[in-house]
Formats: structure tokens, C-alpha cells, sequence
């Protein structure tokens, strides 16, 4: 290879591997986003009209998603004592184009005893576009993970 | 250095970069693999002699392992509602092979009351070679953490 | 640009990425590194004058770290059964110092009953330096998840 086709083909890979830990880093941040209730942080998380369908109810661009953070249910949430944890994301590249699985969980402070609880576990499947912005999400689409084929699904190997 | 020296030097450090992340992604990609039912997926992840060495029975190759995700016991769990949570995996590059020291997390849905229970907490190394496929497993040992030494000694730093 | 200009870019660019890379190896490896009682190990995470600020008491300097880990409630827990889970850490990169922002959680296997507790959900900043030696914390405050703003405020997206 000359100088240049080395070059060229560092540049790629190394944007591969850029795009992997920025788009690790965008699905990670959704946690603390929104468990500080962070309502713009988490909603620009997605595009203008990024779409989170989740089961508790289908939130339709960057306003509902603010709202959502800002609701009592989830402020409720977070006076309690929650955490959202994201695992293990699952990336695949398609040039401008992503799509990652994922777990992640609810964890909840007991109020009557000691210690915590696992309140949700929920299968994640997110499609993400490269915008001038960096990496962001068009749309999350999260089922609770309760046996049923719909979060299994989500979480297929392709 | 010379730009040929600093070629040299930026392919093999990438190189690392990417191992780095490819690896995480195939432990990673245990969990999806194993809660989909996915059998042969799950058996790739392992070399074709590969061995899953975990407390509950010892499988020795693909066809074991994907036998195990095929039976009555994994797929009764998948059934009810489950997740296997792979966490924090941490990473000893060595050429072309590579040991992984990481927890993991089984985490089962409750048939009596709401939410989910940390079912088992186990402690994981994994062996791993580069094969032209890209990164296997040779061997991954499992283990529950009981407060036992055995389970410490497989995640003990070097 | 010419090729002296795309080599330095790549290796400012590859640069950040290995960062990125051995920070959240750094901050995975607290885990092992405690559960496995391995006192100087864990002391090592830090800089030798490093703070482990956690609303347990404040640690300060390598040495009450690794006597901690020692002490008798750390192996109690140990002997008992225990994981510290690190999870989806936050880095933001400043040259030669970086800021982590993390969940920490800790389960406890359960005596009367199978299964595990999630015991603790822990929020963490990380204060970390670049050393000789590599990435290192200088000062890792923890507070548990317990509705005040305290814990928020340290994982707060800025």
C-alpha cells in the first residue's frame, strides 16, 4: 500500500472505532439524564422529532420527551431514589446509520426496608443517525422484559 | 520517526483499540444471544471445541452449548422472563489471544409480585483467541459468588 | 492537508480514543479489585495522595484505602459473599485530566433466601490525572442513591 491508502484506511477504521465509543457514551448518558431530571439534556438525546415508544406509553418528538421528565410519575421517581441503568450495548455500523441493543434496568429505592429493588428490566432497541451534532436517536423503541416475544424481538442477534 | 514508522505505529495501536472494542462486544453479545433462544449465535461465540465451563455442568463444544439454550430448563427461563447482564468486562490483550476477567448477572422476572430478582451473581474469565472469524471464546469459567475463594480467584488481577 | 498534518491529526485522535478506552478500564477494575481483597490493587487505582470520598467515611491516601479493604466490615463482606458492579461510565476528556460520571452498584448475596440484593445504587464522580504510570483518581466521591439532591448533583450532566 502506498502512504496515502495507509492513511486512508487508518482514518476509517479509527472513525469506526470513534463512532462505536460515541454512540456507547449517547446510550450510557440517557441514565444520568434523565435520573437528574435532566428534561432538555434527555430529550436531545434525540433528533428534533426523535420518537421513544416505550410501553408505558409512545413519547413523539423532543417536547414529549421533556414533558415526560418533567411529569410528576417521573419526578416522583426521582425524589424517591432511582437509578436507570444502561448495559452492554450492542452496536452495529452502517455508515451514517446505527442500531444498538441493550439492556437496561429500573432500580428503586425500598421505602420499608433496606436496600434497593430491580423494578423494570427492559429490552432496548435503538436506531441512531449521525447528524452535525454527533450521533443522536431516531428512535428507541424499550419493552419491559416480561416473557412475551416483543422484547425478545428487539434484542434478536441479526 | 520517519511517516513509515509512524504508520507502523499507528496501525498496531489501533489494532489494540479495536481488539479492545470487538472483544467487549462478544462478551457483551452473550447476553442477547443466550435471552433470544439464539442457539447457534450463542454456540459461535465459542471456538467449535470451545468449553463453557459453569457450576451447573460443564459443556464441552458448539453442539453442547447450543443444545443447552435449545432445552427445557434455558428455554423455561426465557419463558417466564430473564436477562443474563454482562458487566464491566476487563480486558488482557496478548497478541493474538486475550483473557477477559468480568461479572455477570442473571436477572428473572417474579411470578408473585411485581419487579425482578437478582437471581445470580457470577463471576466470569474468559480465553479468547483471534481466528479468522474474528474473536472466539476457548474457554469461559463461571462461577456463583458464594463468599467461596473460587469465584474471587477467577476475577483476581494479575 | 499534507501528510505530516493527517498523521497528527490521527494521533491526536487515536489518543483520545485509548484515553477513553483506559479510563473506563481504570474505573471497571475498582470491582475485581475489591472483591477480591486486593487491598493494593485497589490502592493503586488512586494517586498516592488519591481521596475516596464515600458517605461511609472519607478515605485519604492509598494507604486508608487499602485498609479498608482489609478491615473487617470489607471482609466480612467479602467471606459473605459480594460484587461491586461498575456501570456505564461518563468520561469527559480534558488533555491530561478527565471527569467520570458512574453508577456503582452493590450486591449482596442473601443469606436466608437464594438470590442476591442490590444492597447499594451508588452515584459517582471521578476525578482522575494522568501519571507516568497511566490514568489514576484523585478523588472519587460516592453517595448513595437515596432521593437527596447530593448523589444528583455529582452525576448532573454538565
Amino acid at each position: 500500500m502506498t502512504i496515502e491508502e495507509r492513511l486512508d484506511a487508518l482514518e476509517g477504521r479509527l472513525r469506526s472505532a470513534e463512532d462505536r465509543l460515541a454512540i456507547m457514551d449517547l446510550v450510557h448518558s440517557y441514565g444520568a439524564a434523565v435520573d437528574t431530571g435532566s428534561a432538555q439534556v434527555t430529550a436531545d438525546i434525540f433528533t428534533s422529532d426523535g420518537v421513544y415508544d416505550v410501553d408505558t406509553g409512545l413519547l413523539a418528538g423532543r417536547e414529549e420527551i421533556a414533558a415526560m421528565v418533567e411529569g410528576d410519575p417521573h419526578q416522583g421517581l426521582i425524589a424517591h431514589g432511582c437509578g436507570h441503568l444502561m448495559t452492554a450495548p450492542q452496536i452495529t455500523l452502517d455508515g451514517d446509520r446505527a442500531t444498538v441493543r441493550s439492556y437496561s434496568q429500573l432500580i428503586v429505592r425500598r421505602a420499608s426496608t433496606d436496600g434497593f429493588a430491580v423494578a423494570r428490566l427492559t429490552a432496548n432497541q435503538w436506531e441512531l443517525i449521525r447528524t452535525d451534532d454527533g450521533w443522536r436517536v431516531e428512535r428507541r423503541i424499550a419493552r419491559m422484559v416480561d416473557g412475551s416475544a416483543e422484547p425478545r424481538d428487539l434484542l434478536r442477534p441479526q
